[in-house]
């Protein structure tokens, strides 16, 4: 593996530190855009009066509600708003990974930053449209492909390193 | 960006190491707090016979039940396992993209020992006060506030992490 | 703490560079382990026609099916299919939290080669089988026990770090 080659592990190399100021910008940019998604649930549950716990209700909901109405509609779900909490956690199951697994090979496999850098921005692009097309939506299968070429992004650089690795 | 006034991108400077100490710690801690929530969901589901699948019945529920009484239970929901699960989740999606921002934003933007420190003790301070608001529970906008606070602190850094970025 | 002791903190020492290099292996291993439940989920969804967007009925689904039949489904929900989305959400909220606090573990508190690559082996196989005991099943305690030692392994960890710490 790459540390090996240096002497006694320590500092990056000089390709290492070109790709890392790169992925940093990708990290904030994704995470900005993961984080949006919070806000966005937070708008359309306080424009459309429909939160999860009782004192949600209280602090933001109709106040003429009664009990058994908010009872009622704590139990039921909005479509759209159940769209964007599942399009959050997709990101949670993506793109965090990939921040980690991108850590790695990019430490440990001595990549070239060409290959660093496309494998950072074909995740970055697949990722920003899958949010669009299961937002929007847009048909299938849009969203499958954003997902699948994101995935094998991240399963690209899992495997190199899986590859180059010791256990 | 800050690697690049270095001599080939090696070593973290003494500031970056300092601040790096701190963060270590806030990690370990924010993350212990996480995963207490399991230890409190699985703590729940025993005391009150409240499973979701059906060996666990078998091994922790009452012996006596019928299928037809553990199907109609699986079915069901405990309102307060859910608010601790869903402040599990909660967790998930803010204090993992906090920490991952947090790095980049240590390694790449070069801040000030007193500026990095206090985005990181302002998160972990809004983050334990929103669990305990959640699961008490507190009247809103006590969790709401909570999360903002923690939400703009990693938000603060990725936008500074992007302003000094590049694609 | 560690770094502490270097001159102005910079570099890995040699037994930190040869415990990441397994580490690195290992989380490459563990996120497609993670990755794999996400086409797991896909595969089932398509083989039993159960979606939870309407745009997906219309891409993957039956084409003969009327509004109402998809409304319905949409609705109802596949218990294995629930099954395997759990599994998926056990590991994020024990997968991430362990590699974060690892990274944390190995460059704050100076960590044995032995006493490292243990926590890290014994958590590997800890979750390979969390997700068999989750996906068979196989029957109680065996998925509680895999979550368990998984869960101490970060543990035992992130008291370390603290422990070591400065806040």
């Amino acid at each position: 593996m790459a540390a090996e080659t240096g002497k006694g592990g320590a500092g990056l190399s000089e390709i290492q530190s070109e790709i890392f100021q790169a992925f940093a910008t990708y990290v904030a940019l994704l995470m900005l855009k993961m984080m949006v998604l919070s806000y966005f649930v937070i708008s359309e549950r306080i424009l459309k009066g429909q939160f999860v716990v009782r004192e949600d209700y209280e602090g933001f909901g109709d106040p003429q509600m009664s009990k058994e109405e908010i009872r009622i509609k704590t139990a039921s779900r909005d479509l759209y708003i159940e769209r964007i909490r599942r399009c959050h956690r997709n990101d949670l199951e993506n793109i965090i990974p990939f921040v980690l697994v991108a850590v790695v090979y990019i430490l440990f496999t001595n990549p070239t930053t060409e290959s660093a850098i496309l494998h950072i921005r074909i995740f970055a692009a697949a990722r920003i449209f899958h949010t669009v097309a299961y937002l929007l939506p847009l048909p299938q299968p849009c969203r499958f492909l954003a997902f699948l070429v994101g995935s094998l992004a991240t399963i690209s650089m899992a495997i190199r390193v899986i590859y180059e690795g010791k256990f």
